[in-house]
């Protein structure tokens, strides 16, 4: 039976979701290994995003199959009520369903929404301060011409610049559907929604628009930016912390 | 200079609000030491409310008064600003300002509300894990007696039976003026709201409440353990990480 999956997980402990050759702390290799042990056989899984180390999700997508055997006894509310029970608290399984024998959660993938958090008064997030990025707290943001940069990046373009990637052999085009940014006093949250995205480019392209909101870059860099196809010319990689992976659509 | 300053901590790591003889562990040191830096000589920090090892505040307030030589060069927003740059990010000061010169943080108080937090689900709390109790999964809670025991404590009793300092030898009354329950699928909160608690009061209720919840008392058992007077009479103490000091009201 192929199932469908909606995960959260605190990324900070994380070498990130994909399973790495050597290393266990990954999430996918996590839930793999609990999935595994109730199967009795092995078991893998596809997630939608390839989150980074240190990136949180609150809505992944990862699909499965399970042996057919095990059709009559597991249920999906079972399925789920295992890896809850197994799994380490900063995990959580927030549904499993039954899904199309043919469905792939990255494949089929319509969009995903990544957001970013970040803020100039990290005394106002005692509780969420491991899922936002600390900005100086006497920066101030040209939010104006951030918006006005960000306007420049929605569409379908090349992206080879902002891909952390340099090996990167497919192509680099994406396209992104909209990017909003939300001012709430020292709060300033950014959220991509797009087709997919390249490795670490949510992150460069935070990147980037906070080096125009600090004035250290000009607001209508992005077009050159983007044709230099070469990722020194965008902005740095901005901290993992601040990120979430929010939504995956179908 | 009187002061007045609200404050939010994650309280997982701490033992408590109060001062104790040789802990530095507890958030009033923590905010001691680093006024007292400022102000070069040892400053007193008072809270409204005394927080047990393990819960949290949002909205704690407290009072302190700066040496008077300094009120020339120290504004309220500059103390603010010092006290988070060198406090851990688990604790932050939410707001600093000028107090009437008599102002007291507890006397002056006319009330405050403790919200208990818990779930039989915590596959949906990945990100506020901390701050919120685990229940069984498979519990089912009679929310329906829950309120009428909980309406049962609202008003002025004498609440010896839910102090948790047997040798307490002060009054023991307290008004409660109102506990919300509130289910939210899996979820359950109990807001508190009461003129003033006792030690362990407010986790008292809530252990009593569950055990009422689940069966193991009788809702109607109220008047009898608060005629006991007696800490046996009642429930269990609920553990700390679900408890949270939310307001303190002038």
């Amino acid at each position: 039976m192929n199932y469908r999956m909606e995960i959260a997980y605190d990324g900070t402990r994380y070498n990130g979701w994909q399973k790495l050759g050597d290393s266990p702390d990954t999430i996918q290799e996590k839930i793999e290994r609990v999935l595994s042990s109730l199967a009795g056989e092995s078991v893998d899984v596809h997630g939608a995003g390839r989150t980074d180390a240190g990136v949180h999700a609150a809505g992944q997508v990862a699909q499965f199959r399970m042996p057919d055997h095990l059709d009559g006894t597991l249920s999906a509310p079972m399925i789920r009520a295992y890896l809850n029970r197994y799994l380490p608290d900063d995990i959580g399984i927030l549904s499993v369903s039954k899904a199309a024998p043919r469905f792939h959660s990255r494949y089929h993938a319509k969009g995903k929404i990544y957001t970013y958090r970040m803020t100039r008064d990290l005394s106002r997030h005692v509780f969420d301060r491991r899922y936002i990025t600390r900005l100086d707290p006497e920066v101030i943001l040209d939010t104006v011409s951030m918006r006005a940069a960000a306007a420049q990046l929605v569409g379908t373009h090349d992206f080879k610049s902002f891909c952390g990637n340099t090996h990167f052999k497919k192509s680099t085009v994406r396209t992104i559907f909209s990017i909003d940014l939300k001012e709430d006093g020292p709060d300033l949250t950014i959220t991509y929604y797009g087709e997919g995205f390249l490795q670490y480019m949510v992150r460069i392209m935070t990147g980037t628009l906070l080096e125009i909101g600090l004035g250290e870059r000009d607001a209508d860099c992005i077009p050159s930016v983007l044709n230099a196809k070469n990722r020194r010319a965008a902005g740095k990689t901005a901290p993992p912390e601040g990120l979430t992976l929010t939504k995956v659509l179908y």
